[in-house]
């Protein structure tokens, strides 16, 4: 009887182990990048591909690849607003089936590249347009603009290898800064609004609130998807996490130092409140701590340089854009990242060649493999 | 009697075809890019090279290379004003010497590569003056921009190389761009004016005149020169034709696209009728549809994209550049033209080597005889 | 007694011969690079080597490498505002600290590299604030920007080492328009002075006095440091005479052809009198005219047309940066010089290889001996 509630008890907890075991391997397989879900899907049907790679596209605007981050964010979107979504969709649709159309190259359509330039277009297209939701005119520009940003993003990538450069959101950068230097805000078809200037100055006597401030780091996560309310920015910050937990605090590091950088030079609290100070920040920490370099004590002292580096330069540009009425999207982070991996000296040892780039934990693993496995590594080779 | 009538009208007949074979042989030696022309010059008194060269550089504006051409394009602009045509004249001849006593690459200064940059800013230099025609003083600008021009052709070439990009227009867009800006619309010495952005609002009332925009179609060609007159834009038009008629049908096909994408986002009026809307599209279709790729049906496409999106771009600079008094001038579709050539994927592989790039029927014979041949020559090199 | 005097008198020409022997190796460790000062120094306390490199990233600015023409230059800064000799000291020290925490390359360090950069940052901050002098809040956006320096130094050396160009003064330009734009002109902690662009109309009636004009020529050469004042702008000349007596000529020169510059489009007055229209003319005519090229006739033609395109191209862009009140602090040169560098054709030859700039004496000798010992070099190879 007793033996028998023993092995009862064994069996329960057996049971239970072997339940945890096959939910964290479930958990593993979700997380990072999640490879195995490319094997898996290679005699799929066309259209499921392309669904699974339009999901990665997703999830590369925050420099995660994960399809299930993607669909978080998607799902994000839908909450924010569903015809934000749907635009988001349709950009990275139009962009995807134009890389394919083109004959890009297919490891990059298949890894997302090219579709998350488009997204992003569309996206800010929705976000800054004056004709309010559900103007359908707009998925016109949203469809060519998407496209475009295909032709940009292969011409670039031809100069950016030379150097090992990711091409990054540059061809967005200057699709939407196109397009709204084109129809302008007045334009019968497409009106826009005009962005404010973060140096705009303050009615009188407003004083900051430290609770808003405080509300606007988590928002800046969210600002890189364009969303504006907290809950959707949290369940991003989710995706993020689902994705790499280092990346997540690195995202949240970012926003803080960008709102930091912001109050130090006193910007319009609008600002700070809606997470706008904060994006370019959290991009710019998150490319350079743990992402494309492999993490280190140097290098988090590194990500942090580098969030406070695109925070100013956000609101320098801001300033200048904002003279002609135009937003700095994301111009300060993707010319700081990008200027972070070009760095010479003893930093650049710790970069990682950008086709091996892969979730901060898998850099981390792998290079301390490689480091312990040195020795035998020779070993085998001598 | 029969027999002789038969024998005469034999004759006539084989006079006729002896006619027009001559006919047919003098004009196959007068279009494409006369190559005949640089072995027939090689000995001549160093003047007449000199006007050979310039004439080569009058028709690399508009993607040609034909003395003849370049001859049919300085009547069109005597046509259209006496001072200009001298402008023009004097620009070549200034960056040419320029060239000459610098040192430069021989095979260029012969091919007209220097010239050409060098008449378009003395040509825009003229247009935009507020000093009416035969300013004298304006002389010493026009020479001295004209001559600026070389330098910038010189060093980006060392850059360009390296992707094996032509240099194009770069040089006279930011020579004619730094000129304007060193003087200013109320300069007492060089007065110039201000460009009007393509986005400025319509006085309330005014109808789009359809026949003043298909009129706006040629015009666009024109308008490569400065020329803002029918006549002249046609004669332009026909040198074209003399060098390639693929080009013309590109050029004509872009301007169309040019002021297709003018209309779509209400572009001022002015700006469709006087060609200016065209031009940039023009350009952007020519360079790819023919010239830098082997035509075929999807190049075919990709050249009326060019257009689009330089036509787009070109509106875009404009509005940027109109908001300090400037013109966008031919940076877009400059732009655009090097982003394509930059393209990667399955399109990189109709992209013909700068230094072999020749009339288009010419690329498009040599890559069927080519391509024909290949097995031959695999054979012969087995 | 008559051998003896004779014998007195000769020993004493004796010694004035080897004190005028002495005297001349004593100057001639002085002038030129002091390559013997490293060898000094490699043994040192870390303090003072600290001060040679800072002192050597002094003379860098204007392009001389000499310790000793960087303590004439400090005590010049002295002479004319002690705040901005501290703020200038700061600049230096914040920068070389930080090139030594990121490890960079050693040798550029102790050459003084990232220290110039650094300064001129802090050095511009001051004189464009307009909260007056010993504003200590100042000293935090000065050490910030003058480290930020060092990351933009870092990573322009990796793509412009591609063509063996020197990264020159970029890393300040950028950081200081950063820097002005993110503050802006009405910033509650860090107030500037907008700067007014050369083409700003004069008042009526206001003639031009030639005497002032011809005081602004060495103004010009005070001005690469900011300074306004003749006598440490004659001191800082001296600092570049020890250096090199050809480019103190050059100098001079180029601030004169910038002048003439200035006068031919009728710049603002003050522009002239305070010396900034010579120092863009100034730097573009020293860069070429000696340092990156082996001196010649040719060369010096060069130099005069480089020094008329940077002032030119400096009235151009402060005209351009002026109107969002930016000034175009040394970019014209900057951008000019690099261009030089870049020339093909017959030019490129007398072009020295970056690695070995030296003082243009140095670089004139070298090379003639380098002619004639070039016959002796091959037969030893052979």
């Amino acid at each position: 009887m007793w033996m028998e509630t023993e092995s009862k008890a064994e069996g329960v907890r057996r049971g239970r182990a072997s339940v945890a075991l096959r939910a964290l391997n479930g958990l593993r397989l979700c997380t990072g990048d999640m490879e195995v879900m490319d094997t898996y899907m290679q005699d799929r049907f066309y259209v499921v591909q392309l669904v699974m790679w339009g999901l990665r596209g997703v999830s590369r605007v925050i420099l995660a690849n994960n399809p299930l981050s993607g669909a978080l964010i998607m799902a994000a979107l839908c909450w924010e607003s569903c015809w934000k979504a749907l635009l988001g969709a349709l950009g990275l649709l139009a962009s995807t089936l134009t890389a394919v159309v083109m004959g890009q190259d297919s490891g990059e359509v298949s890894g997302g590249f090219h579709g998350f330039n488009g997204m992003l277009v569309s996206l800010l297209m929705g976000q800054l347009s004056s004709a309010g939701d559900w103007y359908w005119w707009l998925l016109l520009p949203a469809c060519m603009g998407s496209a475009s940003s295909v032709f940009l993003y292969s011409a670039l990538s031809s100069v950016f290898k030379r150097w090992d450069l990711p091409v990054s959101v540059f061809p967005f950068n200057t699709v939407i800064m196109l397009y709204l230097l084109c129809t302008g805000p007045d334009n019968p078809y497409f009106p826009h609004h005009t962005a404010m200037p973060p140096g705009a100055p303050e009615p009188n006597g407003t004083k900051l609130i430290a609770i808003e401030v405080i509300r606007g780091i988590p928002l800046g996560v969210g600002q890189i998807y364009t969303c504006g309310a907290l809950g959707p920015s949290l369940l991003i910050l989710a995706a993020v996490l689902l994705y790499s937990p280092l990346l997540t605090v690195h995202a949240l590091l970012g926003s803080a130092v960008g709102t930091l950088a912001g109050l130090s030079v006193a910007v319009n609290h609008h600002f700070l409140y809606s997470g706008l100070s904060g994006f370019n920040g959290s991009l710019g920490c998150m490319a350079v701590g743990g992402l494309f370099f492999t993490f280190s004590w140097r290098i988090h002292l590194l990500s942090i340089a580098s969030a406070f580096l695109s925070a100013y330069a956000d609101i320098a540009l801001g300033n200048l854009l904002g003279t002609v009425g135009l937003p700095a999207s994301s111009w300060a982070s993707t010319l700081l990242s990008t200027l972070m991996l070009l760095l010479t000296g003893s930093l650049a040892t710790y970069r990682i060649p950008t086709g091996q780039v892969m979730a901060p934990e898998h850099n981390l693993c792998s290079h301390s493999q490689w480091e312990a496995g040195n020795p035998a590594a020779t070993d085998i080779q001598l």
